[in-house]
């Protein structure tokens, strides 16, 4: 499936101000960028990298204050790999690959160190591995409320779980976390999303399982071949699509994700 | 100066259980490691690995159920690279090295983007780098109390702020959550400490101020000179002393450090 | 001092609802309440009562679905009863009125037993009893910033101190928590205020010292002689304007306090 | 039924404290109490009180430094009064009576106002009012783990929820702001508790219902017929067995309950 992204964000920049942007397609692995432009305004240089942990790609800017309109433009190719597997079984730790061990860690919206007993409780007698993946994620679907404006920056899945109530950042840290206190490597993915109403930047969750990340989606309000990975962390802070360092203030969004004709070409 | 450096530790292993340790010395950059050994018991087989991310280095194994006694020892040589100077002047995050940058993301026990306000105002007229890393130090030193016992698992930094009681371990993430949230990169260390009375594992915080990690210790429990550290994290969650997977009850640990003599062989 | 005070509320109920509102003005103490009329639509039966632990004047009524709107209009002649006194000393607790002291305890909002030992850090060398709260006050105001929409429902003294930031309801529970951290009963008021920027409702606490309860405001957005007082709480739980049970929309409201000329006529 | 109550608490008094002890038993209602002695060191004069809101019984008394010996010794006829009703309904808030309204409010520990959708969700289907009650009662016996050591008295029932584990202390404030939640008014109860083993105080919760306050204990912990109510507030913090204002550790407590032989003596 091709899709098209265009991405637009504004802010009002009130001092000089570092941006660390992570808007752009992840590149690699289940999907092709083509064709990519990033849009910033004349005089702005920036550093585009990919970090060493999770090979997420950033972009680096010193922005000077008034107003600045930051623009995203590129074709995504994504191949479909879904795994058609009913059973794939859980591993215990000792075997994991090492990569994905950081993984297994709480942090800040994900605190699975507390939720242990909770887990145990309610998912312990499922299938370990994708049995507790896909029950979990049924779960947080019958469970969570979806609905905006319910949470802030400081939620995180603990508030989730008591309140019931969240946002796609919301869901994808709660089945991070209950994953994560069962043992299982989990890890939260921003993503672009076609048939996302109201469009948006989106979140959903990947759980390491059968020597593969598999992507599950809590909130069931896009369609998985549709989802356009942009980074990998350990939760939203380190993904965030935009981080701001000085006094800069996010003003307005506009994103919009096509899928494009496929080509009847000979050859294709 | 040479140190030498004796950890046991005991478990009552309930069921099989993956260990996961990190108590090796780190080896290069301030210290090179020598004579080193593992002790695990017979029949148990280990991974040696450094994650990509930080350099850590962790010890992995599966251990079955029974008594299992673990040791390190190993003789350390820390070279002295003391930074003197009284002023060292923050940098904006555009003009930080990119591997520093997950430094500044708030993590479990670190929810820097809950105290931007607080460190503003407690610390924003102080001069930018090192002043500040310096009267953030003197503050925690000043105003929460050491007590054994007075913190858990799940204790943050929001909790040490709010109870100004806690251990090294609070100590340490308050330094990082405070430097953090004034956009300075900072991460949680787990050492070995000379004279540090009773003998334990310690923690402290580091800076990257001047374009190096510079160590801070608010607790003043012990020499900064006698550190010898063990791993470098986001905070307590990477860097644990033994993380387990299974069942598995800590029952006992004896760590002794010394100072040894300097040979007085000619070109020493 | 004379005030006449115009409040209307505006509710779309969406299923049978019990509202227990707190909006009249208290009555005895320090004010009389004249002429005083409740709007409610017709049919509807209301309960007027006095509750017997804190003297607070309820009113409450059974609503059906369609929208509701409530007025309150009464006329409120304060006395003043300014203590000058710069010194007054603090009390055991041994010796206090039995009334005063479920005040000493902590409850939803306010939660003094975390803030033990911040207070007696922070104004623990302060004089104790009016120094102290004057302190607390004082440090209220300086180090919150007041800013609405950044608090919630769910919002204790614990988040504001961490924060550093909320609106009236907010400083007024910090204001309590700190003063019963260190002993001395307080009690959270709600309130109108004439002067109030833009007119809404209002909170302040008050301190029990040298036997009465003292008004503090740590917003400083209005001036204490023309505070009316309508309810006494342990916090904002206890005096909600309108506690709601079973499903109605908070619509609209609008308040208005106004100075009443001062009659010139003979004797008064 | 008789019981015998024999209860010793003993205190290293650092500094001249005031205590306000609730370690007797409620006298009237379901119980009598009679051969009541409180023991206290000579040179100690106790304020023996009943607040005027719950009914609940105090000592207070001022104690300067020096160990403190405390003791309460008293036989209570408990009268038996279930009820054999299966089936109690609702009631709505416009219906209760005006004293138990304060019991509707979130307190200290049990911050009832965020567990709204998770009570809905979780107990909504049942029958409202007796049939909710018991069902969140045997929800926590089925899904808290009870180990000793586990909370502190920082621990809300929003804690225990998540953590799944906790103490009776726990329970019962997990039923209360269960409860609440749903627009039952609960209290929670201090007591002492015939054949609670290891012996010790205890706690539960009570649901207004049918006209009364009836007893659960999601403990399972010691029969309902044994025990003995000392008090009734919003949650432990209204009727701590010993609150204490000055510096004094609790070093030692000792409690035993018998059941007496009912005399078989003509006419009883």
């Amino acid at each position: 499936m091709r899709l098209s992204i265009d991405c637009r964000l504004r802010y009002d920049v009130r001092a000089p101000t570092s941006f660390i942007l992570a808007i752009q397609a992840a590149d690699g692995a289940d999907q092709d960028v083509h064709d990519e432009t990033i849009l910033l305004p004349p005089g702005i240089t920036a550093d585009f990298f990919v970090d060493a942990f999770a090979g997420n790609r950033f972009i680096r800017f010193l922005a000077q204050p008034g107003p600045l309109d930051i623009g995203y433009v590129a074709e995504v190719e994504r191949r479909s790999v879904v795994d058609q597997r009913d059973f794939i079984g859980g591993e215990v730790v000792n075997d994991l690959p090492l990569t994905v061990l950081p993984y297994l860690n709480p942090s800040r919206y994900c605190p699975s160190d507390r939720l242990t007993a909770f887990a145990r409780q309610t998912f312990g007698t499922r299938p370990q591995g994708l049995g507790q993946a896909q029950a979990i994620t049924d779960w947080i679907a019958a469970s969570i409320a979806y609905e905006a404006g319910t949470s802030s920056g400081a939620t995180s899945a603990l508030d989730t779980l008591v309140d019931r109530v969240g946002v796609c950042r919301d869901f994808a840290h709660l089945g991070v976390t209950l994953c994560r206190a069962l043992d299982m490597p989990a890890r939260f993915v921003s993503c672009y999303a076609l048939d996302l109403r109201p469009a948006d930047f989106h979140a959903v969750f990947q759980v390491y399982l059968g020597g593969a990340w598999r992507t599950f989606d809590p909130t069931r309000r896009a369609p998985l071949a549709g989802l356009v990975p942009i980074g990998f962390g350990r939760d939203a802070a380190d993904v965030a699509f935009a981080a701001t360092f000085g006094d800069a203030r996010f003003e307005a969004k506009s994103i919009a994700i096509r899928q494009l004709e496929t080509s009847s070409a000979p050859g294709n």
